[in-house]
């Protein structure tokens, strides 16, 4: 959608410095790719060196930055925090997708199906009995949404993400392709040299403004609830095992994984393809690093690094430790024969 | 489905102590959440302390359970295997969820199609042609039955899995949402600079009683088959790669990844997030631990750690002297400055 | 489809030596298994034992290769090059399966919607607005093509593969079930104690004759486009995350994970649940090896292991060493004791 640069500046709270005030907006991008009639963005030391070549139209800068080079006719605009006004000019020219309110005559509603105002359900979208769907929530193509589920208000359901049974989702969530919500927890009894399988009775309570990436899994409480705080967003291909409590605000990487039964608390990180062990806690504000692996509970605000995972001030004086390792080796065996010399010495001494 | 305890108790082959033989029990909880009405297990020490304050109405024990403080009111439901004795209690009070026999107008059957006795076929089901369902199986709503499938009696494919062609299933197994069954390997050689894809002609053998999570992938054999054994039990987001053999009763826990052509024998574990080599044979009840990279053969029985992964003894014995490292560093030059020193008293000595 | 020894010879550019030239070939097998009637290959020797007691009617074997013991009865199928000789065996004997051009009734075609030439669309797959798919292609059961989409010539796009709208998918591009395609990268601003979504408005480009394994995930760019260039071979479970650069002819294998705005260049090898953190570069040819984690850039044709990753040699060299340091810290002790000794022995010295 273009818009002048004056329009866009009002809308994204900047001030124009420089350029002409009706020229024609109509994308935003990258420093280092904008073109004539985009928008863009310089927050990072590191791509300032771009402005001077950029032909860009415009660039959100925050007050007062060092930006010297400015070409010619670009102008800037200058605001508090210019992410979140190239944020809302991302969403001013770059309007996400509205799906009119619609059933598609291709979905199939069980009994007893209670939708809210404007709902778009898509074609081959299942939704089972009872199942509840709030006002302005979208339903894409083929999702499928169990038996007794609720789905809050202004809730988008992407194609083939599947919720089993009973699960309950908040107002404001976003739930990408290929995740699975509900399914069974992974618990069984060694008996009799078999896998004897645990019922998975409980459920999946997700709160409001929660983003679930693209087959991710989580898993149904085996009794009582697995749930995700308000707020907290999660990545692709991660694994949420049964009766974990996710906090609010939380952050899951791609490719993590959290066993069973444990407390991720308020505004944790889980990087890329890092791992909690069952029964653990990691504490409110703890940042579990990438490809780490954590056995115990990690303190509120730590960091820890590694598998199994250390505090991150001491993981990293291990690793450089171990890097010196093999030359410490050869110098303990210089200093066994120089030992070896002096007992010698020592011996033959007078 | 609410039970008296009465029966409860002889359901589950429990002696009840204390407590009110026609109370309504109406669903199974947690130690720690469990409340009037609700019955619960107390089969770890870990757990002794809630005891005292919780209102279940009745908790399963084991025979000879040393716990003091049972609350006033609170029946004992005395039994050889409390955990077994549970499990029936969840399925009592909490049933399955029952499909009964139906072909949806809105499935898809291809020529040939046979279908046993009392099955379910949901709506946008498609199932290929030649393929054989057993009876009393469950295929729910979207799932995929490729061309020449056989799924065995009793089992229940979830929404949007996918089973590609020739695929055979045995008896009583689930196959939760968005997993893969039979997907081309990841197979080429490298010419002319470029990858030449090597056909993936084989399928997959999945034996009876097992289960597989959600988004799993187990791919079909080059030539030949990819195998399952009985009673193997496989978590969500696993990678299980062409023509691997896996035994009966096998563990393998989420995020795990299998390459090819292994041997992975019956019982053993393969814990979340761990990973092993092509061409490994992972022993009989062997345990590979979480987040371990398994590079060579692992014998019957042995438990191993670490990526590459190490006899289990070893690994954490180099875990503890990696962590004495920067200590040992600094250890290593006091005995240089030393024995520079005593070098030099040995030079100047008289 | 059986075929003559003479025809599969001939068809397949190898030279008969032994056997009989009508013998009928209905199947390709491993040697280890391949039967009477069979044609297997022998290109490795750790495989050459077992062609004494195999009772396959032929094998390909490379001009020079020495095989002894080949049994009687067996043809011998000399050529340059056995291995692409064999993949031709196997695609005349094991045709890939052929769907003939039809649009299913149940498929869902939005306006606009623009279909090549000899097109298959299967029961139930959804074609989004102005979607373009070229001559040949098979989208099959269930397949989500969304808005503006386009996908090139002879592609494959497999049951409840999902590819998000204005994702461009090239020629001869395969697509696996449960492979996402397009869904919104993974960024977030953190204000005010919340985590504001970053719009994700670009989009996905896919080169001719790639391969993607089942339930992986590439994320559409933030702005501007993720891109895999032609030719590359993407393995199940793999996570591509927004503006990712993927070279030609890569190779990434299952569980892997690359979080954003990299640069992997062509011919890279990223082997199985390996990682690379953000804004890296993977030089050109570079392997990084299984379950490695790299967090800084790797040189074009270099070869790294471990998480942090390091050069393949120098991280050998210190897993050597590790397993050298628990012996070390007694050497340690002991040197420690000595040198006291010494120290006694000089101050007590006459």
């Amino acid at each position: 959608m273009p818009i002048t640069l004056k329009e866009l500046a009002d809308l994204c709270e900047a001030r124009i410095q420089g350029g002409d005030l009706s020229a024609i907006i109509y994308a935003a991008a990258d420093i280092t790719s904008a073109q004539a009639g985009q928008v863009t963005q310089l927050t990072n030391s590191r791509y300032a060196q771009h402005i001077k070549n950029s032909t860009a139209s415009a660039c959100f800068i925050a007050e007062g930055f060092a930006a010297d080079s400015i070409p010619e006719g670009m102008a800037l605009l200058v605001c508090a925090d210019p992410e979140i006004s190239f944020i809302k000019a991302v969403e001013l020219l770059h309007p996400a997708r509205v799906y009119n309110p619609e059933i598609a005559p291709q979905a199939v509603l069980g009994n007893n199906v209670a939708l809210g105002k404007e709902v778009f359900i898509g074609p081959y979208a299942v939704i089972g009995e009872n199942a509840v769907i709030g006002d302005g929530s979208v339903i894409l193509a083929g999702a499928y949404v169990g038996k007794n589920v609720k789905v809050g208000q202004n809730c988008r359901i992407y194609p083939y993400a599947v919720i089993y049974d009973d699960v309950v989702v908040g107002n404001n969530v976003i739930i990408h392709s290929g995740s699975i919500i509900g399914a069974d927890g992974f618990g069984y009894k060694f008996r009799n040299n078999m896998h004897v399988k645990v019922p998975q009775v409980g459920n999946v309570v997700i709160d409001d403004n929660v983003e679930i990436g693209a087959n991710t899994c989580i898993d149904r409480g085996a009794l009582g609830s697995t749930t995700i705080g308000a707020g907290s967003k999660i990545d692709n291909l991660v694994q949420i095992g049964h009766n974990n409590k996710v906090g609010k605000n939380v952050i899951m990487c791609g490719l993590t994984g959290v066993s069973g039964s444990c407390d991720i608390e308020d505004y944790a990180i889980l990087a890329g393809s890092s791992g909690v062990a069952d029964h653990v806690t990691i504490g409110s504000g703890a940042v579990v690093m990438a490809r780490s692996g954590v056995a115990g509970n990690v303190k509120a605000g730590a960091q820890v690094f590694g598998s199994p995972a250390k505090d991150k001030k001491t993981a990293y004086k291990e690793q450089i430790a171990v890097s010196k390792l093999p030359e410490l080796l050869k110098k303990v065996k210089l200093l066994e024969e120089k030992i070896q010399a002096l007992e010698a010495g020592v011996k033959t001494a007078p």
